[in-house]
């Protein structure tokens, strides 16, 4: 899949903290730079400087844009956390920018996170009743809220945990308070959090790119159901819950992250190369020549095209220059062949049977564009194989899929699919591959099956008004999910 | 050779012309923003009305960036000529930023071109002593001063054509009246510059990847030494020069031209991976894997893989979001290990034999900054294989690759490179192969031998200074020129 | 005094509202512009939609700097709250900038005000005991905080004038919710806040000029401890205080105000142009002409002249040019002159005897330059008349004058302050003249006299720590306060 | 008149210069700055190091729009000249925005002007003729080619001087080189242009406010037909034409310069105010107060209010915040009475008698709708005293009045006037008491008399057209032209 403007699949935002190195706020700058790709609407970063003071600047854009020399230097201290937020406008307004940083007489604290609360309705009204008042909708202003709650302040790790336990959902978060951090992670492992070491001090990321793009070096993820305290006296950790899974999201190997990020010990580019080969392995298309949507599919093509003894070609090229103020062509100009993030490479393609590779197929509008720029360019045949499995249940842990509706792998046959795409084949990898490729047993591929790792709240009653007879039954052949 | 910052080599800019087309200034816009590559310093676009009243909006940016909706529909009429300048501060201020536009009372014009003229510094001279007045150091400014100097104006074709005999060089140009544009290539084709049919009207650009992007067809190239008039009788064709070469620059194809551009009948993706298939049976290495430097030598990696069975990998990956605005880490913060272009796939290179494919090294500072990246990645071993042959000698026709000093190809041996860079072994691609992946008999390949297609005139006086005894004469044996 | 950049007396902020009108954003956006002089920080308005929901922009700088077109467009609604503030960063940051929205179950709603509480410390200490959380040092969140703290939420009217009963101090203040506008006062009634009747809906403002601007008619002023509704069924009043006063801020009058607002039934200009006249009775200077310091004392100092039949000179200039992203002089360049906000007229001044009219004294620092600059360009004799008495107790009501012992009328004599400035003379209006010009029993002349019509709280701490021995005791001589 | 957005006249632009002090361009910053009334369009500088390198930083808006800090640090030099232009769009684009650099083998030089040369066009086309190529439409443009067309180069002052001899019209201009400064006035001294004492160096600039705001000493006038050069010898005069006026524009003193500016020995604020005295002399109206139009009419306001015995009261009051960037409303809100600019002040005007004071009616439109802004604000009768003579003859010395058509002064009796306006009573100012208030015997009135100093060219042709019968003979009764 392309991953820009169209693109169906979103995740919710890259958290990152540092602690005990100078000029915190810079390296917050690079390493939230190398999370660039899991947000690009808005971006932040507090600092706490020696006095405990916080300071804090976000905005809406990329972190190239949001932050400038100036407002660089204005963020004072050693310990820094930070957010990149993903473009959407359905779940809130500029205000919902993170990090959030809360004035307290007991110490101001600052708070960032990703991912999706599934009982946040439930919380929020029964806070309101007791007088919390909300300023957004943000599940960070929520935790903050729990935290607070008519606590003792004694021991804040103890109304932490007593926060974290009261949460259903997916989220990796960072705490900041005057002299420390506190990185938590949901009890079920949905989404990565890990730990580096930086110079003298700490860094914590949503993924471990971000640890080679500030010179740190990885320790250890943060356990699912664990709060792993950071300050004056190293680590320490604390499991807040007795119930742990390690469900990590399939969509982050096969979509998300970076390639150069090791997920719970699994490489990226290496999962996604073992895809490749797994989907020859299981369906073996004979022809010219294998191609990958750019950028997240070429991995998965590199290994189709190795097991499969075929040419890799690069029969498509993505521009690298379509940023957020691109002027989009009307659809006048479309029609009449106006283009500008893809474009066929026509002496490549021209002639040539092409096997297109991508990660997945969410509304199937993309590929089915792609699929008719290619036979445009003088394909004589398009074969899509898909890297993953049929996409056909919404995720409620953070990936904005938009509605059951929209997933045309939802209420549709591979052949459905197949005929709307306009490709001459369509084949989906079965979820054994995932296990296989990632050396895993334990995954959420819940968007592929419709078994969800939690109970669902509100988001069930609304499923169960869409959902027809008999979902979501386990199926049987694997492959045709 | 990673293509943003500090790389070595820039082309100065590329053109673009639409005509009798509604909305021309738009198609200019897509046709630009797929010429980005060739420039990201400035860009214009200025397009001539019905009246024959011209409209100009230029700036210092990217396409995204100097233009905005209120800006494009400013530009109104169904002709427009563009231009995308390269970035450097050296060769003069944002007053250089073409399109130009000259107001003349016998009709104005506007001009935009790519290249560089040898004897400019002469005609300057020479025009002055004249009376004429240069607002710029553009070479536009004394294309058009050369075309209006005391002409009689009866047929401007002639006057445009006496003028391009006056230069000696390197330049595609573009050149708008109110009724025609003329489209013009120096005698020894250079540089690319192809003519399309789009919609019921015409295109010219620097590369056909701007067709593609617009919905144009391809028809035919500019021939060197060639006007072609568009107006509304349609295209017709003089030749100024009964002199005429192909030297068509070799660094189009291995390093500046899109991988989806066709120059001059050859697919620039397509000579790439061809040469990294010479490379490989010029220079087999025995290795674990091949990496390609992002993005312009990806091709040649997948050849040179292809070639020798090897696994072709994401070793190395690139930012997509480092932009004008991105902060530059300081040298402290680059000693700590922060960086931000470019970065290891550790998991994919940690214990692994490497071959690491480039196009050409210039300074050697960015491949000795890779080598170092990869081999502090865990790679055990880095084979550096270039896909081009030593680069040795200034450019003077449009491609900055600074002085001569500077060129650590052209005093140093292949083996003190080689211990420059830190590789256990270094290979270039010998010039044969150049010819042989592009099918072609005749290339300007000056930067590798030495010998230049034109009289140097002012560059002559400075490079007799600089010249050892003997240089530049023909080295004998090809891989080490 | 000369309001931008050194002037020492801030006052916070302007707050307006606007109900059943079309396109309320764009009145709101021109009557903001007019409150423009009470806050040029940032500003912000937020209107609901028929459906309820609430649309906010807001931002750093003038009301013509955040919001355009685009802005304007995207508050869609028939009501709507504006607010502006003014310019310094002590107080908070961009965090602080109004109005605010809160999300609630109950209904969203959303809060601006001006002034400042006197017990914020102890309430929000209070308020976080019981759970709530703060996102900023507003008294805007204090506000909301109170308003829905353990309320049954049947009226809300209730839970606002329970709200109101809480608080100590100054404050104006408009609350928006789905479908009503509540504007409340104070008891004490220390700064302005008035209703108009606008098209067929409602208008409030912080001064009567906003009227003029959007068309509105004045109706009457809110009341001290007065809560107005405005909602469909028109205008209701409530009262949450038995206890009230009228002590306007007299400064309001004075300095703060513009000369077209009415002020409880009296005019600012008129009230300036009559202290004039009355600083002339009680202190007539012979000299050759009257000039005041533009532009808050052009009005006293035309009311001098008048009563004392002296020329009234434009012998001050002030830049009309001058906004917030002029560069200020370097000390070296102010060393040799440079300046940029006022000009003296040398033609005018030079050779007379000046009496120079300004409307207060609070640092001395801008007194000193101004008396300096009449001197260089040629000025006799400069004789300070200060349109009010002396300025010696700080405010704790809004109006930001540094500390105590920044005030050079607080530790100062009025022939120590002479010397400072470096006039032949200096005199001070009496503090009777000040109730005579706007014949009113009541006002608020702490500043002056050191009676504060409220409790002090936290400040009475920080306050007897400062105050020497004797201090506030009423002053004797009234010209001498 | 007031003078922003709606104002019928405008002047081309002011100049200035500074030469031999360290910081030239932050000096020519702050000049410029005071300058701003003069153009608000745009402005530039240029200034010359001591290699005599130029550097150019020129944009659209204010000069505090245009320049920051950054833009100012990289205009090295101690010679620096300067432009800011007024707002149109007809007159051409932003190309047009001064100074102009130009390139030249025999030395670059660097150009800024006011005023309007009667004689361009054929100018032009004779310069053309001859080879000449030019990139605007603008007479600094023209004015360097003639200075360097077909010359030795041995003398350039000479060249200067054989250039300005060949110009009709006015203007007042600047040129730098690498080490001199000339100051250029056309021989009738149409528009001011004065020398000072700056540090060790030089200030020349368009009025002497310049002065006031850089710390420079007045020294003298350029003269009419005089070129001053200023080089590190000094100063040294040149007269190029023994053909000598002394035509100062009279709407200098009117309407565009500073009041706090000396034209030619005399002050602006001081002639305002003469004017108003003289100008209740003419006419003495029996009314309750007078009221001056913000700004530039309120000197002659307070003149006449002296005279009169009568109050001079701020009866109208002028936005200070209206910039660029303020959303002009639509006709529909102001229908409603939105307006921003100008508002009455109610409680000042109310059933009061009002003599108003405008320094010019150009439209008419203004007047008419300050006229009925008064009356709606409860004036009972409003008497409308011009302290100028009925403007009756379109400029085409620099003063953009629009056309012949658009002066309502041309076509139309007072009494017609009056009725247009909606006044009580109109009466102007006659042609002698601008002589008289000036101390001067030569003035240019041509847009009162319609007798133009020079000859008209091409504008002479196109006014043939338009003026009718008897036109412009000579007025008899001077208050009624």
């Amino acid at each position: 899949m392309i991953d820009t403007g169209d693109r169906s699949l979103h995740e919710e935002c890259g958290v990152l903290a540092v602690y005990g190195v100078p000029e915190a706020a810079q390296l917050a700058y690079y390493g939230l730079h190398s999370l660039q790709h899991r947000g690009q609407q808005g971006c932040g970063i507090v600092t706490a400087d020696s006095s405990g003071e916080m300071h804090l600047h976000k905005g809406r854009g990329l972190v190239s844009e949001v932050f400038d020399g100036a407002s660089l230097a204005a963020l004072p201290g050693s310990m820094a956390i930070g957010h990149v937020r993903y473009p959407t406008t359905q779940v809130g307004g500029p205000e919902n920018i993170q990090p959030f940083v809360f004035k307290h007489s007991a110490g101001n604290f600052a708070l960032a996170h990703n991912g999706n609360i599934i009982n946040s309705e439930e919380l929020r009204t029964s806070l309101e009743r007791h007088g919390s008042l909300f300023q957004t909708t943000s599940d960070s202003e929520l935790f903050a809220h729990l935290i607070k709650k008519d606590r003792s302040e004694d021991h804040r790790i103890y109304n932490i945990m007593e926060a974290l336990n009261m949460v259903e959902g997916a989220f990796s978060m960072v705490i900041m308070t005057a002299g420390r951090i506190y990185a938590c992670r949901d009890k079920y492992g949905f989404h990565p959090l890990s730990i580096g070491r930086l110079g003298g001090g700490y860094a914590v990321a949503s993924e471990t790119c971000a640890f080679d793009a500030i010179g740190a070096e990885f320790l250890r993820d943060v356990e699912p159901g664990e709060v792993v305290t950071i300050d004056s006296r190293g680590l320490r950790s604390m499991h807040y819950s007795a119930f742990k899974r390690h469900d990590m999201c399939v969509m982050e190997y096969i979509y998300f992250a970076r390639p150069d990020s090791d997920i719970e010990g699994c490489n990226v580019h290496v999962f996604r190369k073992k895809t490749g080969k797994l989907l020859y392995q299981e369906h073996p298309v004979e022809a010219d020549m294998v191609v990958g949507v750019p950028d997240s599919s070429l991995s998965a093509a590199m290994g189709y095209a190795e097991a499969a003894g075929l040419p890799y070609e690069m029969g498509l090229l993505k521009s690298k220059y379509v940023g957020r103020t691109f002027i989009q062509p009307t659809q006048t100009l479309r029609d009449k062949g106006v283009r500008m993030k893809l474009s066929p490479v026509r002496s490549v393609v021209s002639g040539k049977r092409i096997i297109l590779i991508d990660d997945s197929i969410v509304r199937g509008t993309t590929s089915r564009r792609i699929v008719a720029m290619l036979r445009e360019a003088g394909a004589t045949e398009v074969h899509v194989c898909i890297a993953s499995p049929k996409y056909a249940f919404p995720c409620y842990y953070g990936v904005d899929t938009g509605t059951y509706d929209e997933l045309i792998g939802a209420g549709h046959s591979v052949e459905q699919i197949r005929a709307f795409i306009g490709a001459d084949s369509l084949y989906f990898l079965s979820k054994e591959a995932l296990f296989s490729a990632s050396g895993r047993s334990e995954l959420c591929t819940a968007c592929f099956t419709g078994c969800y790792p939690t109970d669902l709240y509100a988001y069930r009653r609304d499923r169960d008004q869409f959902a027809g007879p008999g979902e979501p039954e386990e199926p049987t052949d694997p492959s045709q999910i």
